[in-house]
């Protein structure tokens, strides 16, 4: 398989689930759901919403759960999105570019923004209880619901983020960037797959070994954008180059200095292609997708 | 029955259910939680949750119904915190003051009020999920999940919000007013009432009854509101006396003058008691919460 092509394809998939379940922009809240679309169709390379999918198809090909799984798939992208949305914010990172564009505030002010996230967030988990749209079984989908928000709430995402502020211009431990790196990326980023095993039916030893699988790549994931944020351009990250130290954020990078932390990356991916072993070829894009993560960060 | 003795005791009832259910101010994430906790436990009236729990009450006033409706409770509270948590915001309402105590954000900053406001709101799908606290059938669980994010999101309370900031300093018409209202206050207060309804199995005419008291309600609630705000004083408030003149905002009292906006409330309140038609003694809480509701603005 090529992996470039399984992303182009699955960020199709997405970007369509994406526009046949996203509000449209009429009505009396049209200038709002604008401004929702516009962070949520702003060409993010959609990494959760795939390791949602590619999961599911690792476990069981099927059209069903391919379906079933298309919605949880959309609700994490657009919890992702959100979170974006509010980190760039003037009281948070204060970004004005995000993918190459004029971030969602400089658009449509700092209450547009906040209320787009807000919607985003919310918005996510109408797709995720949605009566019409999946044959789950509703105690599956009560379990996906409630990890996802474990995952996206204060012990987790939203936690991670706040620390991360906290600790800006403070020199912390490494346990706390571990910390840090955990619950503000890896957490969603690990429910994300743990979703799709769910919806794809997998057993407890299958759950256990995609749930190490998510937490490596999470951290891999992490410590890529760390040495990203150093070694790359504005140009090429589409967003701010360098804002890492320019506001004395504790980063893999800073502890250990580039090489070791393209070690340390490398170390994590090898650990996750190790968790999938047991799994046959129809988890290949699950592995070709960790090493796929490894390679941007040369 | 005594209203105010029914709705002390309820308050003390999600007063302890908030505390069983809500996170410890322990570990990494201390200070976060710290800042949910400030605005949950800030003495609000607990009308969302109370009308959830009396709702549940006036179908069915069984133990385990109680129990498996505390968490919905809990969950429309936070958020309803989380709601005001951003709307005090500096880039909205700009509010230092909330029942006579300072903001979250005055307390926490505005990258803190944010992010805690972001987990009040995924925290409470989180409480509407857990595998642990409901004995519901799965599939009731996933409609009360859904009927809130709706109510909750894009095109009920976010999207009112984001209209009432936008139309503020313009001379809006009164169905923009209406549509305003019936987002940001009645479709969360509607919620509450279907959502006790759902899990206190109401029939199809029960639920379009209780959901026409519900929006009557809610409308009474909004023109209350609008009304204390011009007649009471900052300290009666708790919060800012007179504040939506000032920033220009459409309110009834603006459109109708006090009086007839009184006799509006008044008519809304006996719409919403008559709607209980058929309802036995049990739903008295109802009734006498409808009028509750008016008489706070006299």
């Amino acid at each position: 398989m090529d992996i470039t092509s399984y992303l182009s394809d699955k960020q199709s998939v997405i970007e369509d689930g994406l526009k046949a379940l996203m509000l449209q922009t009429t009505g009396s809240f049209a200038k709002h759901i604008e401004a929702m679309r516009y962070s949520l169709f702003a060409s993010g390379k959609r990494v959760r919403p795939i390791l949602c999918l590619a999961t599911g198809e690792a476990l069981d090909n099927s059209l069903e759960t391919a379906k079933n799984l298309l919605p949880v798939a959309c609700a994490l992208e657009c919890i992702h999105t959100y979170s974006l949305v509010h980190d760039d914010l003037p009281a948070m990172d204060n970004d004005t570019l995000r993918r190459g564009k004029p971030t969602n505030h400089i658009l449509f002010g700092e209450a547009g923004a906040i209320l787009a996230g807000d919607s985003l967030l919310t918005f996510a988990f109408e797709l995720l209880s949605r009566e019409d749209n999946s044959t789950l079984p509703a105690q599956k989908r009560l379990r996906i619901i409630e990890m996802i928000a474990r995952a996206a709430g204060p012990l987790g995402m939203v936690g991670g983020q706040t620390l991360d502020i906290e600790s800006e211009q403070i020199a912390v431990p490494l346990p706390v960037l571990q910390t840090i790196h955990r619950a503000k990326t890896g957490a969603l980023i690990t429910c994300s797959i743990q979703a799709g095993a769910i919806g794809a039916g997998a057993t407890i030893e299958e759950m256990e070994k995609l749930t190490i699988y998510g937490e490596k790549i999470g951290l891999a994931f992490q410590i890529v954008d760390d040495i990203l944020n150093v070694t790359s351009t504005t140009e090429q990250l589409g967003k701010a180059a360098g804002s890492d130290a320019n506001r004395g954020k504790a980063t893999y990078p800073a502890f250990f200095g580039i090489e070791q932390t393209k070690a340390k990356a490398k170390e994590a991916i090898e650990e996750a292609i190790d968790a999938l072993h047991g799994f046959d070829a129809k988890a290949d894009p699950l592995r070709q997708l960790a090493t796929f993560i490894y390679t941007r960060s040369n």
